[in-house]
């Protein structure tokens, strides 16, 4: 006898039932009331009642409806989880009612019984809208008890298989529903295998497994001062509150954060009638994938393995077989299990991710869901699946995240490398780094200043470690989430970070981490990817990943659809190629304080320091001629694109050594002339809060002929290229502008330069002058700085520092993690471009701006660009274009894609 | 016979001509073409055409509408000022020939012919809509020439009058018309004054003067290669157009600036038929006021002397005569004047200040207008002339401005003091200081530093004296208008200064700075007060005048009238005890910083450096008790007044010794443990930004225990109050809130300690919980923030900074002075309010805080509260009070009163 009945009769059956007996949602009984549906027979629910009945039960659902073989159970809805959660934890009323009706028709249809002695065993798991693998929690074989342990011994003539059930229930219910902490459980199993002198817990007989269970119930007693509650009713409406609560656990909510998951959508709980993998040579267990998930390829793909229960596909304890291998033993299975998969596929239109339990030769399918992939499969399924016509084009780009593709262009470990993972932790930043151990921010700074690569490693970091940060090329902590000083820090500058590695245990005052029996010193080496989460010990060849040929079909897709354009933050020839190589249609930034750095920083310290207007004039004609090469450099690429170029805009002082350092130096009378000379210029140019200073256009009012030098510089350069019979086409913006006369001003001298420098040359090169709006006075006022600007440019960095007050230097260490830990803001707003905020300035200025000016171009600059939700944000703003760093340009095209095709599907829906 | 003929007489016929051949305004021809009206008879005006007409056109044209006796002429309009400089400074078309019609009117009706055997002589005048002493051009005796200077000579029989009166033409014409440049005449004049062996120029005869015309020729000559115009019609005609272009002099657009009064207004020019009180002995001149314009006393006042001009009285080189005086040799014109006086008061409704000339005993009215006084005088007038009837109180109140009522809260000169004003400069910046003299902004910091008072004298200053003018008491400078640097720096710290003193010379190099032949040396003592723009050799006693009875009369007026209610900004008893002194209605803002500097310092220095829990604990609980003993002290005076505190605001850095300082110690090794410790704790929250970084309410979040123990305080000593029989009113306000979650959070602290205080207490006493909205992203989000805020206090200075991005300690001394030279902002936004940008945001965080909130309490403080321009559009942001300091809160009553009586005339008028 099988202990599965035949799922679609008494499927049918319940159904019938459940219409009979469960009252409907749209009942105008209050929701907190016992009229309120909230228990959902498998065939009652389909694949677009992911809110309701989360994803797992929806699909359950569906594959019920379709005819798959799943075995039979119900669904308690998010409804009910939201009631539990909103009434301090108690079931809602009605709640109980509903399941036991539902388990009686499961009852009934299978001629088992709770408890009884052809007793029903269940599975109780959690299952959201979207997925949160490992973040919430599952009990098996509930049903199960001393009693109705000899039974199923009895009937599966399987002693051993009884009681490890048993075993395994009293694990997980006693760790998930009872609250046993820690590792107990593990401990006695380890003692266990020891003692019975065997090599693992599957070579424990029957009699070691009783042993254990009772065990596991003394275990339960003393860490809970309770019993485990033999009565199978009582375990199923636990399970069924524990699964609820952990919707709230620490790591759901980090996760959830990181997501950008609402917190309010709760989880379901599906309830669903055991098969056994386990039950001897003619059962088994595995998961198959219609694709493969790491390639993309368009082959089935899984893993399996004989007589075992899921979870021990998952562990990797026993060394799975290939899905292939299947048809051997299994024939009828093999090509049951194609047909399945064949039939998902085409029936969600996506690889199909599936669980599957042979029991005693009979297949039934656990659970589907659109498999998770890697950023490279997620490219090739999309394309070729539009190739084959499963999809439309539309469809296939939304198919890949930014995320996604952003993950492609990080550098993560060579895949063909061979390394075993130490352990794993929250993928906190993306990318991957090798580097020596450091485990203080001073040690790292020391060894980076020798010019070690460092990895950081600590506990948890503090503000006090910034320093530590900035040396690092990455950062390991034992604790803290996704939210945590660590990972924000590390995002926010572009590192890796894998955070709550929870299995490495650090001691920094012997400067070594262990993990198990491993032992890692100091100086040490260790690669990390933080996008995967995996540390390793030695060094893991670390690659950007080469984007196959569906990464440009996608994306030229992506372009058929959005409606913005993407340009690059570039400021070198070398960058302007990177970034049209990626699709870039235009320079959107170009910072031309960059070119005064390095082998120029002399030359406008002659500027700064220059005693005589002759000499002032001299190096700032020096600085012209290489800024004029410069230029040309950045044109070429960009011929018959758009270079929009920023007039100079930091503070003098950045050009001078730090004024600590020479005043130490004078106090240590170590300074010469040259040094007292800087000395007296950076006094003269030290400021306050230098952000907030003499920069930007103000500068360039002090200093009319800085600006004057720029303009002939980048005219003279565009003269040149013209000549040699290309298109240039420049853009001149001047930053930081607070007011209408103020533009009006800079931008007669820049005219005037300009128009003196093509009449010089008899060329005609039509060019524009526009502004950055960074200040929340230039939004404010748009509309009058609009009549003589002909672009604006949301310098969104400054913009953001201004509009909250935020020094980004400083708060990101210190104030932006617990802000966001403490849910103060929902999210860094240097990472995604804040909507109440510094979105509604970009509104009011974009708006206004046009006004005045309807062919204004209107886009914006800084680290916003390539982010998914600033680009969101900007396309509904509107915006002409956003403009990135060269390596997002890739993702901020699928993300413009993305934008133009949610709003239009808001459109149609609306 | 006269020269003048009887005015009333020809102006009814010039009046009679005009309206035959004159075209009207309305003629619909336009604005540039011959169809414009430009030129008006006296008669055909009247005294609410000031803006047509210019001030002193309309009050001649009304005086002669009176029938009072004023010597004939026209006004030619402001348009046609306007319509010259918009036309390249040339004569639009068909001035000329309406100025050619009123010319044969005058001569038609006087029977003088300009130029001719008979000659008619006329002043030319600049006159705008508002006053601008000094700031225009004047022509005196225009027709006379060669020829009809004997003329003239025969008519007065008066031949050294003739010549007299021609040397001054030629002198003014050649400096104002043909622009002869310095002191060329005044050299001459001085010449021929020793030639002759005289004492001055009164007693220079015929024959001296002639020689001095002759001379005064050809200096026109040499510095203009021209010879002085001998046609009388052309000389008018470049005179007109020389006061014309005096509109745009340099001093006169500083001047407007400084007023406030548009640069679009233009000026008119008076054309008026000479009359001459230096005829002999029965003719004289002088300057009348129908109260006394110094102290306001209900009497007439004024100077004459006979046989002289105008000029004579006003240059102060003979010795006046009292007005009393006049009845002694003019009995009738004495009479005349009286009654005249009396009508202009009656007809004026206001002090009237009259140039009066007799001519060979008859009495002539060149000129009145509503007289300028002193503020005493302005508040006594308006209270005296209320209670007389002439005026009503509203009247009254908007008689005084609340620039006057500032002065009278200035230091300023004893009026009893007995000095002489060595020389004067431009007003710059109110209030009177003594101090020794320094020449560099070095040496004043010097001295200052050893606790001398310093007046820092220079050239001009720049940006590298800020540390003097810091330093200083009050600056003075020889060259620079009233937007130079030194005036706004201080006008920006409220410290006196005078600018632009042409007629001191400096030598810094020697330390020595000369007028005439006063030398004046370093450390010697001088005084200047800017609110006259006197310099003073010597220690002039300085003291804040004392306000007599008027002045609380009037503010009781201004009070009945205003909306806004007016806090003080105040941090100890004391200053809370002047300010409800001065009317203040409330604390609008207690810095709580305040409390923790001098001897407190080294206890929140221990709470920054505590190692343990224990030792910060410790450290907050002795602050907090010093901080409870505050509270009391400010709570007592403003018994039954809301007090708003706000929690601690700076950064902790500003808690500890300077880093750059502790730094050089460091390298010279002088640091001891305590000195590491601190460098250590200054390092560590040394920012890049101090003014965006960890302050306000995110150091509040960061160190929770600092925000409970300024509450706990604060409350502990509001309850002490209650129990005292006082009435305590408290309002808890957090500083630099940008997100509604993040308010949220602070205020359930903030409430659930002040909740716990007052149960331990067994005491009720309502208490309010609001913010600072000082970032513009509190301003944009103001309606989520007032949700949970019970008042919103806009903190002006930070939201200025961040809406501009203007540090202003950065700005203030490089970038703003330069930038209101340029025009590039109308004012300087940390002095008034800036409308479009700050106050937009003003708007927008009231408008939609109160939607969410309709009892929503909001206010402005920060230094802008005491800021009449700002007052005003805080009224008309419908605000419900400013907070100003408490030396402000009576320009504060009187500005919101002002406001509020303004708003109600535009709505009267709408």
């Amino acid at each position: 006898m099988s202990i599965a009945t035949a799922g679609t009769s008494l499927c049918r059956q319940a159904a019938v039932r459940s219409r009979r007996h469960v009252y409907h949602r749209e009942d105008p009984m209050d929701a907190r009331t016992a009229g309120r549906r909230y228990v959902y027979a498998f065939a009652d629910g389909n694949k677009g009642q992911r809110e309701l009945l989360g994803g797992k039960g929806a699909n359950l659902a569906e594959m019920t409806r379709i005819g798959l073989p799943v075995p039979p159970g119900f669904i308690i809805s998010t409804d009910a989880c939201r009631d539990f959660l909103a009434g301090r934890e108690t079931l809602p009323e009605g709640l109980w009612a509903q399941v036991s009706e539902h388990l009686d028709a499961l009852e009934a249809a299978s001629g088992r019984t709770f408890g009884g002695s052809e007793p029903l065993l269940v599975s109780v798991r959690s299952g959201a809208a979207f997925s949160m693998p490992g973040m919430m929690d599952t009990i098996l074989n509930v049903g199960l008890n001393d009693r109705t342990l000899e039974h199923i011994a009895r009937a599966t003539q399987d002693e051993r298989f009884a009681w490890d059930a048993y075993r395994r229930l009293l694990q997980l219910f006693g760790k998930v529903v009872m609250g046993v902490k820690g590792g107990a459980f593990e401990e006695e199993l380890s003692k266990a295998v020891a003692n019975a002198g065997v090599r693992d817990e599957i070579a424990l007989g029957a009699d070691h497994l009783r042993d254990l269970t009772a065990t596991f119930k003394s275990v339960i007693r003393a860490h809970t001062g309770q019993e485990f509650p033999q009565e199978p009713r009582r375990q199923l409406r636990q399970a069924i509150e524990a699964v609820f609560r952990s919707w709230n656990g620490r790591r759901a909510r980090d996760y959830r954060r990181h997501e950008g998951i609402d917190d309010d959508l709760g989880t379901a709980v599906n309830v669903q009638q055991m098969v056994f993998g386990n039950l001897g040579e003619d059962s088994g267990t595995g998961v198959a994938f219609t694709r493969n998930p790491s390639t993309g390829e368009p082959t089935p793909y899984g893993d399996w393995l004989p007589g075992a229960q899921g979870e021990d596909v998952v562990a990797g304890i026993r060394m799975t077989q290939k899905l292939d291998d299947l048809a051997g033993p299994f024939p009828q299975c093999h090509q049951h299990l194609t047909a399945v998969m064949d039939r998902l596929e085409r029936h969600y239109r996506d690889m199909c991710d599936i669980e599957f339990t042979i029991e005693r030769s009979r297949l039934f399918i656990l659970q589907t869901r659109v498999g998770k992939r890697t950023a490279a499969a997620a490219v090739r399924m999309a394309v070729d699946m539009a190739t084959e016509g499963l999809i439309d084009d539309r469809e296939a780009v939304t198919r890949v995240t930014p995320r996604q593709l952003d993950q492609l262009l990080h550098p993560q470990f060579e895949p063909d490398a061979d390394y075993s993972v130490l352990t794993r932790g929250l993928n906190a930043s993306p990318g991957a780094a090798t580097g020596h151990v450091r485990f203080t921010a001073d040690d790292a700074e020391a060894a980076a200043n020798k010019g070690e690569h460092v990895i950081l490693v600590r506990p948890e970091t503090s503000p006090d470690d910034l320093h530590g940060l900035i040396a690092a090329k990455g950062v390991l902590t034992s604790t803290g989430g996704l939210v945590s000083h660590a990972a924000v820090v590390a995002r926010g500058m572009g590192k890796p970070a894998i955070c709550g590695a929870a299995d490495i245990d650090i001691d920094v005052a012997r400067r070594v981490f262990t993990v198990g029996d491993v032992t890692v010193h100091e100086d040490d080496i260790i690669s990390i990817d933080g996008t995967t989460g995996e540390v390793v010990v030695g060094e893991v060849p670390v690659r950007i990943p080469e984007p196959g040929p569906e990464f440009e079909t996608l994306l030229g897709w992506a372009d058929h659809f959005r409606a913005l354009r993407v340009h690059a933050n570039a400021d070198t020839g070398e960058d302007a190629a990177v970034a049209r190589g990626y699709g870039a249609e235009g320079i959107g930034l170009c910072r031309t304080e960059h070119m005064f750095l390095g082998d120029r920083l002399p030359i406008i310290q002659r500027v700064i320091l220059a005693d005589t207007q002759e000499e002032a004039v001299a190096a700032l004609d020096e600085l012209g001629r290489v800024q004029e090469s410069d230029f040309a450099d950045l044109l070429e690429p960009m011929d018959g694109l758009p270079v929009i170029v920023r007039l100079l805009d930091p503070p003098l002082h950045e050009f001078l050594p730090d004024l600590t350092e020479l005043v130490i130096a004078e106090a240590k009378d170590e300074l010469d002339d040259e040094g007292h000379q800087l000395l007296q210029a950076a006094r003269h140019w030290q400021e306050f809060n230098p952000m907030l200073g003499t920069r930007g256009c103000r500068l360039g009012i002090l200093k009319p002929d800085l600006y004057r030098m720029q303009v002939r510089s980048l005219m003279r350069a565009a003269v040149a290229r013209k000549r040699a019979g290309g298109k240039p086409i420049v853009e001149i913006m001047i930053p930081l502008i607070v007011a209408a006369a103020e533009f009006r001003l800079l931008a007669g001298w820049v005219r005037a330069v300009a128009d003196d420098v093509l009449a010089e040359a008899h060329v005609d090169l039509p060019y524009k002058v526009g502004t950055m709006v960074e200040t929340p006075r230039a939004a404010l006022t748009a509309g009058a700085i609009a009549a003589d600007a002909e672009f604006f440019s949301f310098g969104t960095n400054d913009l953001t520092q201004m509009t909250f007050g935020f020094s980004r230097d400083d708060v990101q260490g210190r104030v932006m993690p617990r802000y966001l830990a403490e849910q103060l803001l929902p999210v860094d707003p240097f990472s995604s471009l804040d909507p109440e905020g510094v979105g509604r300035l970009i509104e009011i200025a974009s708006r206004e701006g046009r006004a005045a000016r309807p062919d204004l171009e209107v886009g914006i600059c800084g680290e916003h660009g390539g982010d998914p939700q600033s680009i969101r944000l900007c396309h509904e703003l509107e915006l002409d274009y956003v403009s990135c760093s060269p390596y997002r340009i890739p993702v901020a095209r699928l993300a413009a894609a993305h934008a133009a095709l949610r709003a239009s599907r808001h459109d149609a829906s609306a």
